[in-house]
């Protein structure tokens, strides 16, 4: 789709500055030509196109109203900022969105001053916009925290966490509640169904004997929009609703698309002297774009797409996704053991378990944003005999380090953990790498930690969960295709702590964990053809380690070196430090332990960014070779 | 305290079994006898007594009217277990609380099968009580999760996304929310607010004509002990409560020392079939021991003491504990710097932060049990320009690992984090231990982690946080009473990752992180005795590794020692990682890292704990010596 809509006013709005010199009859104009430069540009580049498109006519009202960036705007989850980066000076880049080198999928502090907090996990932002808030207000200094947070995102514990303590920022704190009751899945729980309840029993239009009211509570002054503009209550007046009871002002619920709402009641609150204030927006994800809004997911996120059908660039077929291969595998292994359950914190086809839930309902468990809740869920029915898996990626897992540590760990629970997206994520860039979870879970005592090097190990090692009732055990496998290895139809129990030798050699040993096991034996051809004998093995186990192998390998070979998609502190340590536990290397030995870099990487495709971290074959050649080279005076010396 | 109280009638009942064949009239003795003889034990031991003697009636109501242990009680946090162990058949080892060998300070699996589920950190009851709800439901056998938890636990994230979920567990699920208005420090926030207006708005008694429609709702059959009751009403018929919004049926609230109340009202709870319910009840901490409910903490904590006077037993005086150093010294830096901000998660004692809110209230906060919230509002502050110290242990600050990962590092923004409670902690045990903080802190790039060895060094260390302000560093130390070093008035602005050489030597080189150093002078003075002249670096930084002075070492020493209150991945792990990285190992060098062993460690004395984990000096010495004796076979010879 090479057309470029027509958008004669967008293309005299730079900033919200120029926003902001228009006549508030032209929003309406501005917000339709904002929509179509949208689609034209996710058509080209891909991306999350369902959450923006809803928001169209808040960004322009909220540039509009407010005083940005002086007045802090944090976007919640990032999603559906596309539209916003288009109106604060991006829009001239916005068609490199999440292609190497080009803009960010998510708000990113580094790109404009418009951003002034990166958001690409969910419900960080009205702990954030308290923090503005009330460091605005300890300088002296004007300036509010805006929160624009979904519905979804305000089931994590975390948003509940601010909203209990969002009165220290007073009325300089505004939550707008952009509730399109859809996060990436249908949405889960009692607070979800509590927010259709307010909706549906709630009238939008002809409230206006409220008008005067609502002044008087935001605000000791009427404005003077507020007559013209259709009014809204506050809760309070009919009975009090669960944020009141947190300490807000509560208005709405509003239409969020319609600007001759959201313009006045914005301005009522900005103007009041009360606060803080949550705002109630409806919206629709995916409007104003007809094949988004008929689609089930209202095109959540999406490849490119042709923009007048709607119709999607079909990837080419090839192997399974990993996490697929996960649920089914999970999926037909509980048709005979009744005990196995899954739980997913509202990422049901992003893990693979909507694969399960279709085969086994009543055993599976989408907890919504809430991975805290999941994961000591899981250890519940853990301790009460079932055999639950919590499917989380490895960046989201994160938000559950204490419930691992001190639900799992501590009483050696057997949750089994299914670990999607580790390693680095392409697109989605640094907020969404799996670097960390092979340190901060292999330092704890009773885990045991796998990592899949292929689809098929993926299967097995889903088995080998299933059966381990020892205590915790998780296995981590990449985003994305598998390597299209046949999965066997009979799996494999693994032993526990063992790897595998998959090619055998005499000088050197290459110890891979995870997917990175392909470019290992690449660089083994290599160096066997430049004469040096390769060994190739697939540890599988992170902890507890093969130590058996390891300390023969290290016996026999010249150079040791450890290939993980993970952060330091992973397999490179472990191995480290069981051979200078055991004095390996006390009479010299060559050791390398290659993994992720210490830096955050920035989006890209994953096989540059694998170049970047230094993990593709040339590299381990090159270490190998460096290596052979380095003289026992401790100096790399010219030739080995 | 040597007299044992009179408890002719306690000392009939081992089990809940027994308990159930008491006359409901003789329920208030037993509490009485229950009351005493736990103000008895904990004399002797020291430990948690406020919030235990609170719940002695709702103990005895509970396991009175459900089905223990088939029905899964859960305390939150454990604080308030001891009157469950005297009643669960472990009276006869209630004096050994907190005790190596002892029993433990709060819940534990391996203890009693009363305890299915180790509560320490908080709010973790109720997603642990759906865990098993759900599995027993699945199972279609009986037993509901009843989970326990205070008004400060309800004010934690995880806690809101359970409740969020409770609805799965329908009927077998029952909350009970111990409302005594008092977590260990003053109660914060909008929830706590909520409760207040709650309790104070309604009626305790005389609500009779409610009776009926309370049996109705929750019931089809009346339940005969109702009638002789006083009835509460629930919020329903009056107006919808924040719990009822997320799906619970709500009672209450209601007497939780009155007997004649909690029995029927559990009782009809039992036998509802609708649900979940959420009883309310509202509780005294410290009830029943004057000296306890006279003081302002209610004896959250207690050493050991007077049953008569309820004098505690002083602690010798001797050197500041490290968190009021820490306080002192940001109290005094923040007069000449009004940057300086200070956040705790509901520990202002604790942590010291007190210290500092008496100075500069208005930069002082105390977000309540919500450590999520606190580390971004941190990252908010630091973004606008504050100079946050986000004061939390080590412990707690796993619950937000994901914050510190995406708001904090990512962004490089600089958040200080000053994390007490790192190391060992003694009769807490291990759900208290910050054992982990160091490998998951320093695998993160853009990270500055330090280790202070003494007092005086974390004055230092706070003064260098406080004028850091390209990312984010944090410090750590232990619990408890500092070396008693001196501190000096000018603090030392300390060059990032620069260590300092304490004692110089030729042979062997111990790199010491944090407060091992006088473990590590120790054995230096030890080896010397014995003819090995022992270098002893405090490395002051884990990340970045003073690499510099390591290279040095490692070329002019023949022995390596690391030596840190950590586990795996930590210290030792980065420096044998920059000695591979660099081929200093290639021709030979002999390293060991002496770290956290890889268990949970039971609580004891923590001279004990360390003794177990092989930190202490003679442990030190031995590993020196071994390392001498092991010969370049890659064999340990008989001797060096």
């Amino acid at each position: 789709m090479s057309q470029t809509p027509e958008t004669p006013l967008l293309d005299t709005v730079d900033t919200p500055t120029d926003l902001r010199k228009l006549d508030q009859s032209q929003l309406r104009q501005l917000s339709n030509e904002l929509r179509d430069e949208m689609i034209s540009a996710v058509g080209s580049t891909g991306g999350h196109l369902g959450s923006g498109l809803g928001v169209v006519e808040l960004t322009v009202a909220i540039h509009y109203v407010f005083n940005t960036p002086e007045d802090r705007l944090i976007w919640d989850v990032g999603h559906q900022a596309y539209p916003h980066k288009i109106l604060t000076g991006r829009r001239d880049r916005i068609r490199t969105l999440r292609q190497g080198g080009g803009l960010s999928g998510f708000t990113k502090r580094s790109e404009s001053e418009y951003d002034p907090f990166g958001a690409a996990h969910s419900s960080t932002s009205i702990s954030a916009g308290i923090g503005f808030a009330v460091a605005n207000k300890l300088k002296g200094q004007p300036g509010r925290g805006i929160a624009v947070i979904g519905d979804g995102a305000m089931s994590a514990g975390m948003a509940y966490e601010a909203m209990n303590n969002a009165e220290q920022a007073g009325n300089r704190l505004v939550v707008i509640l952009n509730d399109n009751d859809m996060s990436i899945a249908p949405p889960v729980g009692g607070l979800s169904a509590y927010l259709a309840r307010m909706v549906s029993s709630s009238e939008y239009l002809g409230i206006r004997s409220l008008a005067s009211k609502l002044a008087r509570k935001l605000s000791r002054r009427v404005h003077s929009g507020l007559e013209k503009a259709e009014e809204y209550t506050r809760g309070m007046v009919t009975g009090g609703t669960l944020f009141e009871e947190l300490g807000f002002y509560y208005v709405g619920p509003i239409d969020g698309h319609n600007l001759d709402h959201l313009i006045p009641v914005l301005e009522n609150v900005r103007d009041a002297e009360e606060g803080p204030v949550l705002i109630h927006v409806v919206t629709k994800k995916g409007k104003g774009y007809a094949p988004a809004e008929d689609s089930a997911d209202k095109y959540h996120g999406v490849a490119k797409f042709d923009v007048i059908t709607g119709e999607q660039k079909k990837s080419a077929g090839g192997p399974p996704n990993y996490q697929n291969v996960f649920g089914e595998t999970l999926a037909k292994l509980a048709q005979t053991d009744d005990r196995i359950c899954a739980i997913t914190a509202a990422m049901p086809s992003g893990t693979g378990v909507d694969k399960f839930s279709q085969a086994h309902p009543e055993r599976s468990f989408d907890v919504g944003i809430a991975e805290q809740h999941g994961v000591t869920f899981a250890a519940g029915l853990a301790a009460q005999g079932m055999r639950p898996f919590a499917a989380i990626y490895s960046t989201f897992l994160q938000r559950a380090y204490d419930q691992v540590v001190h639900d799992v760990a501590i009483q050696n629970l057997p949750v089994r953990f299914a670990i999607d997206r580790a390693g680095l994520v392409g697109a989605d860039g640094a907020t969404h790498a799996g670097s960390f979870d092979v340190t901060y879970l292999a330092t704890l005592p009773n885990f045991v930690v796998m990592a899949a090097a292929d689809e098929a190990e993926l299967a097995h090692m889903t088995y080998t969960a299933a059966e381990y009732d020892d205590g915790p055990i998780a296995f981590r496998y990449p985003r994305g295709a598998g390597t299209g290895v046949a999965i066997p139809d009979k799996l494999e129990k693994l032993e526990i702590g063992k790897g595998r030798i998959v090619r055998d050699g005499t000088k050197v040993a290459l110890l891979s964990l995870g997917t990175r096991l392909a470019e290992s034996l690449k660089a083994a051809d290599e160096l066997e053809a430049k004469g040096l004998s390769t060994t190739v093995a697939d540890l599988r186990f992170a902890k507890p380690l093969d130590t058996e192998m390891i300390e023969r390998l290290m016996r026999t070979h010249e150079v040791i070196i450890t290939v993980e998609e993970a952060a330091i502190g992973g397999l490179g340590a472990h191995v480290l430090t069981f051979a200078s536990d055991n004095g390996l290397t006390d009479a010299g030995l060559k050791i390398r332990t290659l993994r992720l870099p210490d830096i955050f990487q920035d989006h890209d495709a994953p096989e540059k960014q694998y170049d970047e971290a230094g993990l593709n074959a040339p590299q381990i050649v090159e270490t190998v070779l460096k290596a052979l080279r380095h003289n026992s005076a401790g100096i790399e010396e010219a030739r080995a």
